[in-house]
């Protein structure tokens, strides 16, 4: 078929008519489908089965991992996550399932206590603003909002973010105290930051003297293809030039072991790692010591990582490959859709014409296959131009991946025309 | 021997050189024990040993445990944990390995949103004050101090917290948002609550209409001698008065499996726990729901959740009257300290004479036995009369705890001779 563009009235009628008796035909099968997450599979989740058979319970420092204390991280575990992470074996915190928690707990810190640097708390100011390079993950733009913190969105440009723009709003605005990334295999978009833009953020001037870059490299051993994309160092970067305070990076084992039952990490500066120990002392008793030792029992060093991993990708592979096949096939050379093809992650962002994100993913869900809801990757759940759908393709099976997204194409299609016929 | 206040100069400088030598008879043993913190010992941790035996990943519900999904826990857990609690299955969160990070994590969100029936955050408050029934946990002051609240000293009676002076407070006072309460087997006293301190604490009127009870009822099942004491339902008191939104309930089994990798519960009205799951889904992907299973499947249900806690009993009770009979022999007529003996919980409140306490824990610290700081049972680590020491007997091994303990009475004696003498 043709670009839609260049297809007349009448032919493009004729085009719905014969889509939307595809689209009925998929909507009275009655499906039920889930592609709203970056979940992994089941097949996925038994790769680390083998974890739940280690029953040690003393750590190398002969700690008994059963009992109280400790609030860093057992010492086997700080060794492995400090490599995963790319930091030293005091720059780290090796905490509980969940990433995210750490990066809400980082900033609910810093608004009550403010960060090393900080002349008061981020919370006392007239007003915070962050810099959120867009589409981005929608988690990080929950934590803004229910902080009152003002996002500010900066487009994603083809290795990263909008640079020209980040530079500027920081050197102006002292509200602007913090930016978030997903550096690497970005959420949606797949991309990885260029040595350039990383460069750029651990050495630019901020009018603010406590800016801070989080730095969720959530994605940084799920290559897809081979040994996948190079990340440069941005703790190094910001050291070297005098900005040692300046990141905060986190990862975890989510999409490595279980996602439920996973170990998360944080690196900074020992200045900011110092500060965050004294203030988690106060909140608690310390992370699960057992999980993180059978995590280290479990995944052992870098190399079986890596191993690991692969075995991941050879069962989400197909699925991403599956997506992008049907994807080409189906709207290939019609103009009316783009989308990226990542090295690694989660998700493939799919960019619709303007102003149909929305209508398609409504129409998808009235068929049985839920998407990430149109618009939750941008700041407020706002795309200004309506047309970002993050696909997630790990979860489903093949057969209902194939399905959700032929349903899926014939939505964006039926949407296009629509758009279309508006101009005729 | 006889009261020491009766004892003339010289026979107390007597006394004095003979406890003094002992004293460095033990010193020159270079012991090094730890009775600083409520810790249960490798005994009551092999108890819960077969639940790493424990492979299953499938709730009750169908929900594979190991992905992500679910904020207030599984249902079974949330079955289960609902009656260590006393309260319904819609009225909890089962959580992470932390009981104290709940409390941390709910005063934090009260600080940066408020609270159900808030007007502003307390965190926008000019002031905000705790009343703190001490001696007390030192872990709750820390919270309090670290937030900048203001914490105000209530004496603890025999059956609770002086109700006469919470009342005043709580009605007159509108910044006073909130009260920590141990109420059974409490932290250091050992004292339950008696019904009527329950009822007039869910009752009482209060100025502040967002005030909060932090019930940390951590040792719910953790009785020393048969079936223990009895506590009044707190939750059942407020929702009779009409105040059902008054309490945040929380309790773990920290002390029951491992303290290092248990679960945690908070149990509190619909409305209240309605927002905090709300709240809960910002901050994280939710709590380690494989090992809720775990435990579920481990302690399966109540009547064998109290066989296991009499197996606990049955390793630090011995401990306790250990303590007791010592305290007993070396001090027990002299009039120079004052002790509970607690039904349940993990410690045994003491009273030296006013101004011994700091002198006591120094002196047992260079002999080599840690306890916990005198003071660390009051707010800001002030003991206005320097009395009060917390003794946490379930560590050491018996023979250390033997030992410790007469290094200690020989402590306080002659911290108590050196007070005596200076009125002689």
């Amino acid at each position: 078929m043709a670009q839609f563009a260049k297809m007349d009235k009448k032919a493009l009628q004729q085009t719905r008519v014969e889509l939307f008796k595809r689209y009925e035909e998929y909507k009275s099968q009655k499906l039920k489908y889930d592609m709203s997450r970056g979940k992994p599979c089941k097949e996925q989740l038994d790769l680390s089965l083998d974890m739940m058979n280690i029953k040690d319970y003393k750590s190398s420092s002969g700690t008994d991992c059963r009992n109280y204390g400790g609030i860093d991280g057992i010492p086997e575990a700080k060794e492995l996550f400090s490599q995963i992470i790319e930091a030293s074996v005091d720059e780290v915190i090796v905490g509980g399932n969940s990433s995210l928690t750490m990066i809400y707990d980082t900033i609910a810190r810093a608004m009550s206590f403010g960060v090393v640097g900080s002349e008061i708390p981020w919370g006392k100011l007239p007003k915070v603003k962050f810099l959120c390079p867009s589409p981005g993950y929608d988690r990080h733009f929950a934590i803004c909002e229910a902080f009152g913190i003002e996002m500010i969105v900066v487009d994603m440009k083809a290795d990263g973010p909008d640079m020209e723009v980040v530079e500027k709003l920081v050197l102006e605005d002292e509200a602007v105290k913090g930016i978030f990334c997903v550096p690497k295999y970005s959420n949606p978009d797949g991309i990885t930051y260029s040595d350039e833009v990383v460069d750029r953020l651990g050495t630019m001037k901020t009018k603010a003297k406590d800016f801070r870059i989080f730095w969720d490299n959530a994605y940084t051993v799920h290559h897809l293809f081979g040994e996948g994309d190079k990340l440069k160092d941005i703790l190094e970067v910001c050291k070297k030039s005098g900005n040692e305070d300046r990141v905060f990076m986190y990862t975890s084992t989510s999409k490595v072991t279980f996602p439920g039952a996973g170990v998360a990490v944080m690196a900074a500066s020992k200045a900011n790692i110092s500060l965050i120990k004294k203030q988690l002392s106060i909140q608690g008793i310390g992370p699960d010591k057992l999980n993180q030792l059978r995590h280290v029992k479990f995944l052992k060093n870098m190399d079986n990582i890596a191993q690991h991993m692969k075995k991941h990708a050879e069962i989400i592979r197909p699925k991403f490959l599956t997506v992008l096949d049907i994807l080409h096939k189906e709207l290939g050379d019609k103009e009316i859709a783009w989308w990226n093809k990542p090295n690694g992650g989660y998700f493939i962002s799919f960019n619709t014409l303007d102003g149909c994100a929305k209508k398609v993913v409504d129409m998808t869900a009235e068929a049985g296959v839920v998407m990430t809801p149109a618009g939750a990757t941008f700041p407020y759940g706002k795309d200004p131009r309506d047309r970002n759908i993050r696909i997630a393709p790990t979860l489903p099976a093949m057969d209902e991946l194939k399905k959700a997204m032929e349903i899926f194409c014939i939505c964006v299609q039926i949407a296009s025309i629509d758009k279309l016929l508006l101009d005729k």
